[in-house]
């Protein structure tokens, strides 16, 4: 069947699924939030959500979204999760960024542009149990349409076995569509996640793809949805196994100040930050992974 | 006199100037940290001297400096003063950069640069007394030269003759080389210091000129050099109003959140910070006006 040149039911199922990760993956976390005060003094966070918007510079809408961002938890000091759907006409810089060594010529000929995505970003209060970093999308223009996202693993303090179980469970998601996928996306997540001006890494990485598209939507849509669901699987489990580790004051340290890193690459190089803040996006959605607290020493 | 070409002599005095406001500022500042805890059981701050080198991408030296930090102070909280002079040949990137609208043919025929400056970040430690931000350059590539610089005030909680005060003394300052100046460079600060994606300034504004080349070098290093000294006449008695005003938690929770407004600007906008960390500088040292602190609620 010829797909509809405007992929009506494909950005449909795409927006849905992603409000889909949304929801459910503020249900797992206000959970784990629940239970890590249960039997205490203490009233556990809760997600607030609030409806975001986008603007053209000359004020006409370009869709928008729901935040939900759970602040001052125990364990979650602050964690963000968005779903957009933006659409628009592309301007030859955001253009040029987007396409970033695919040809541009039917995207200029039409430059009109959808994109729905979801992405997230925990920030935890307990030094040891590490940050992470979520995010799929799909991208359409009448010429061409594509999907990206990935997600990352930030810890302050870097322990193997996180590191290896993180990468394990993403290899398994990967490799159920393609066995090529795992050492791919790897390869480009260290390569996109790296603040060059540091010359390290931001994390011990995760996958990362961008400009997906096989030809066929149904198989990477299947993927991307794969890859929400490899998600808390392979973050879930880290969180359980950190969570009622004791920490120091030095530990504390270490955090504040590998946060003011994450807040670099974000507001230096992170390409989605870009897009969100040059697209007339609400400020405060797209910036909303930055830290509660950061520190430059 | 016909000019030397390579402007040999300009460049010392220029350097000389440079490391001659730093020392003066430091001299300046940890007098001002002594008296605010005379009496008291607190052991004031000092400067920190810490060598800077710049290296290109093969590793060639391209000059380096002196990066001098006071930190966790009683009244300053983290304070940065930056002397460096870099030197080396301007990639494609750089070029297009610092061109900014000037013909870049003759700096493409041979595009070696020089480059000398001093720049500061204060941060305070009470909310009440404003953070303030310093810099001049002299710049030289062999088809032009030119200084650049300015000052701007950053306070977390505005006060009306606080920011008149230090306006006025920059008034007074570029008044005596031209009576254009100050409504020029005036608002050239109010274009320059924006956070676009928030549609705010990041502060109260100041002065900020770069390009500035009248064709009489010596007049614009004179004033260049008034521009160093005024800096202190605006910034000093503003320090000496607020610094034994009391605050509350309400008040550095404002500052904290400035602060942030203060990092996103120099990370997503800031020339100088995308210049140095582009021409490989030492990191630590272009990131020094990082704030010690900050927040993002």
């Amino acid at each position: 069947m010829k797909q509809d040149e405007e992929m009506h039911d494909e950005k449909r199922q795409a927006r849905e699924w992603f409000v889909n990760v949304q929801e459910s993956v503020c249900q797992r976390f206000e959970q784990l939030e629940t239970d890590s005060v249960a039997g205490g003094a203490d009233t556990p966070a809760s997600f607030a959500l609030r409806e975001t918007s986008t603007r053209a510079a000359d004020g006409s809408d370009r869709g928008g979204g729901v935040m939900a961002v759970m602040r001052d938890g125990n364990l979650f000091e602050k964690v963000g999760v968005n779903a957009s759907t933006v659409y628009g006409v592309l301007d030859e810089d955001s253009l040029h960024r987007l396409a970033a060594g695919k040809s541009i010529d039917g995207i200029r000929n039409d430059p009109r542009f959808w994109a729905s995505g979801v992405s997230l970003v925990a920030h935890m209060r307990n030094p040891r149990v590490p940050s992470v970093h979520f995010n799929t999308r799909m991208f359409w223009t009448p010429s061409r349409w594509w999907f990206g996202g990935g997600t990352d693993l930030n810890p302050c303090i870097e322990y193997d076995d996180d590191t290896r179980d993180f990468h394990a469970a993403l290899r398994t998601c990967c490799d159920r569509t393609d066995g090529a996928y795992y050492q791919r996306f790897r390869e480009w997540a260290d390569r996109y996640f790296f603040v060059t001006h540091r010359q390290r890494a931001r994390g011990v990485g995760g996958i990362f793809f961008d400009d997906l598209n096989t030809g066929d939507w149904r198989t990477d849509f299947q993927f991307v949805q794969d890859v929400g669901r490899a998600f808390l699987k392979a973050y879930l489990p880290l969180v359980l196994r950190r969570m009622d580790e004791e920490w120091m004051d030095a530990d504390r340290e270490k955090q504040l100040i590998h946060r003011g890193l994450y807040a670099e690459f974000n507001l230096v190089y992170d390409r989605g930050t870009k897009f969100g803040l040059e697209s007339g996006h609400d400020p405060d959605a797209v910036l909303m992974s930055l830290p509660p607290l950061a520190r430059w020493p």
